[in-house]
């Protein structure tokens, strides 16, 4: 019945250990949850995979209008010379954006279509909307009464990225990018940072995914940010995944697009902005921290579905008593509360056997199946598979205990995610206080985050990500944080900070 | 106090009568809707218009799940050379399409950002995504088990107009578009009357908005399409408005794009498919079938905010008395449910005089304003003002009985408007019966819906929009068509089509 525990064989191959790169594309293949498309560096997410960012949407979006922030849109499109405005964004995005220079299309001599009349002036598809929001802003904004302005945007945005790789760099994706204006610093920096414990919540209570969160170097910051504020997550290869980043930004962007407000003391002031957002990543961060070597493992919060019922029918005098009593089991489980909504349940009526209809549900990551057959019929019983076990560890429950305690079995598979990813990142990380060791954990061992003092000096950093490719992923917030000696330069350091390799 | 009732003024100016492109304009400035962009032919949607929008996509995007479709995401960039697959696409689209040809923006020698590295092939910003879905479904189909395949997406799409109005016609715009493919014509057929009928009753229940349910004519149609299915909505100078379309594709995008499917018999097929789209165009029907000279009316279904409290504090020492009422109220008013959600309320605590107050959400078009000032407070009261009723309707209410009807109340307000528009279209629809009154509704009255008989021939569609200005905005969806003379050739007439100028 099911071949694959005959052969001891997983669902995925590579598995993970064999090639981690490559069992990440063939988890996303065997959930369906996107593909590669015929435009360069772009993905078309598919139902499954779309579900999963729908879900992560509805709870930012309610996080974010909770705190005061009204969603706003603005064009796709950004005129060229307004990269001019602010230098930093220049060299940070001009070198990898989409030109649009033309606004027809014509057929050539050879009947091929080429581009037509061309603009005056060209636009740039959005990279991040800092420069166009810095536009409105600074007419929006008169008086210290325009403030605090809060605004988000739900958006594509488009990178040219040389490398791809679904859903963690692609050169178009979804994601939610805030802009806020303040009249003070400190107001500004109180945002970013409220967004950025946000973002942090949101990763460990509904991702189920560990995040260290911390300050960004000056290196590493956002083009044109005085802070950036990051979270930072482990993967199953042991490298760190960026999921967040809030930036406070100063006046930097204010002066750049003259975005000032008459004070209370009458005196014309610049604002001071911060801006913020998540993506489509977090999707390709859910997909490394918890999936096996069976395919996708769902955090039960942000599951499409909660519960597969699978009716198993040998023999057509079945068929009609084993549906009924799946419809009974799913309209009951729908009456039941959990994380604030119904339980979503589907039943999987496929011509399929039932080891291929149960795979193919453990490969989407749905964290509860339940095998109905003629026997779970005579018994007022069910068959259920949790995704976080073993497939072979299935148990029969009494039907009503099911529906009394399913709610609490989603809680504690959602907690036993958590833990477990916990757990691994703690295993794979050390504190290091020597050059050597350092250079080793990077070179000779599996890696992970390695906890080392460094001296803030940008020419330390420079050379360890060319020797290892090892980067300072953050300077961990900390209320009191431990000084030490550099590892590198035997220089004072005031703290810790996390180097690791990343995506 | 309110001056503008004193000096028997309008909120906005001018008024419809006056001048009614121009009102449209004021009326989206008045509510802060949205403002033109610098990006030539876009705009930004602004709070208030973006939550209109959500409202929006809540419902249609139940609606569509309810029914089975699932929601996906293509990419923005569209090949240049997928458009040459369909010749008929090409025609539609390639003459407004915004064109990427360079991938990165380098400095000029008078240091301006001009576009640097050239593409292999252009891409253009998606129209629609016929073509690019096109590609996909020929993929993802194999099999009549793969049918039918039922997908949207929420988007943005780009279409270079030359001359744009807010909501109604921008260069970018936010929509859904659905695409399907089925496994016969008569699905396919089914499939595009279900979502017609969607929109209709999404356009009378919740826009409270009438429309017409019809047919386009052979000139009228999709680009492609064997049949499209419209609902076409009278706005207040007595244009018609194409507020919504399905098409049923016929086997004319299968067989450019080579989606087919293994049938029971073994035999490859085509497949039947179908689209069909609303976008934030909706928005200006709603603006234009609502408002009024006061600014915009809001159908309760669809406003962001159902009522607005106003604590009118003449002195220091009410202060805390009126807004622990207004308070209280609030709180009692969000745990009545209407239209299955709760009552969304806002409390208006900005220092301006009640007048202001008022008349600000007056021009938001919020349903119901609930003054609250010392005398409220002593008598256990509320001074309520209705949208939809003139200003100086306002009434004073008992506080209980406000919350005991005040779901009522949003009912009848929706229905109210409902029915306005309905004696509204009534009233500007006329039975024509020969081409002088044809001709002179349309030169010499103020205009409006035109029923009348029309042979089919193409020719005089032609000649009547270059006479005129005036369109077939569709073959009414009858039971019992009447059929009749043409009133332009006197050959036969299946039966009445409706004429008008259009948006």
């Amino acid at each position: 019945m099911n071949s694959l525990k005959q052969n001891n064989k997983t669902a995925i191959s590579p598995t993970r250990k064999e090639d981690y790169p490559e069992w990440y594309q063939q988890i996303i293949k065997a959930a369906d949850l996107a593909e590669v498309s015929p435009v360069r560096g772009c993905m078309t997410i598919k139902p499954w995979g779309y579900a999963i960012w729908e879900n992560m949407q509805r709870v930012l979006d309610d996080k974010l209008k909770a705190t005061g922030h009204k969603n706003i849109y603005f064009p796709l499109l950004i005129p060229a010379s307004f990269l001019e405005k602010e230098a930093e964004q220049v060299t940070g995005f001009a070198k990898e954006c989409a030109v649009v220079t033309h606004c027809r299309l014509v057929h050539n001599d050879e009947g091929k279509l080429v581009p037509g009349s061309p603009l005056e002036e060209p636009y740039i598809i959005r990279p991040t909307s800092e420069t166009i929001i810095g536009e409105a802003f600074s007419r929006w904004i008169q008086s210290h009464r325009d403030l605090p302005l809060l605004v988000n945007q739900w958006a594509n945005v488009m990178r040219w990225e040389m490398r791809t790789r679904m859903f963690l760099r692609t050169s178009e994706f979804l994601w939610q990018e805030g802009h806020t204006a303040h009249a003070t610093a400190n107001e500004a920096q109180t945002e970013a940072l409220k967004i950025f414990d946000l973002y942090a919540q949101f990763a460990e209570d509904y991702m189920a995914m560990p995040v260290i969160k911390g300050e960004k170097t000056a290196t590493e910051r956002f083009p044109g940010a005085v802070n950036t504020y990051t979270i930072e997550a482990m993967m199953q290869d042991r490298k760190a995944l960026q999921a967040g980043t809030s930036h406070f930004l100063g006046q930097n962007f204010a002066k750049a697009f003259n975005i000032k407000f008459l004070g209370t003391e009458s005196r014309e002031e610049f604002a001071y902005t911060t801006s913020w957002g998540v993506s489509t990543r977090l999707i390709g961060g859910l997909i490394m921290t918890h999936s096996d070597d069976n395919g996708l493992v769902l955090p039960p919060k942000l599951a499409p579905v909660h519960v597969v019922i699978l009716p198993i029918m040998h023999k057509e005098e079945q068929r009609a008593e084993i549906l009924a009593y799946c419809d009974q089991l799913a309209h009951d489980l729908r009456q039941i509360q959990y994380d604030n909504k119904r339980i979503i349940v589907e039943i999987d009526t496929r011509e399929l056997t039932g080891g291929e209809k149960a795979w193919s549900w453990v490969k989407k990551g749905v964290p509860f199946r339940v095998e109905v057959g003629q026997k779970e019929c005579q018994n007022n019983a069910v068959f259920v598979g949790r995704r976080d076990l073993e497939y072979k560890e299935r148990v029969s429950q009494n039907r009503q205990e099911f529906l009394a305690t399913i709610a609490t079995q989603l809680d504690e598979m959602q907690e036993k995610l958590h833990k477990r990813a916990c757990d691994f990142r703690k295993q794979h990380t050390l504190h290091i206080d020597s050059k050597a060791d350092f250079y080793d954990f990077f070179t000779n061992t599996e890696g992970g985050f390695a906890e080392a003092h460094w001296d803030g000096n940008p020419e330390i950093e420079a050379k360890i990500k060319q020797d290892l490719n090892v980067t300072i992923r953050c300077i961990p917030s900390q209320e009191t944080p431990q000084p030490g000696k550099c590892i590198f330069s035997d220089n004072k350091s005031p703290q810790r900070v996390i180097f690791a390799k990343s995506y």
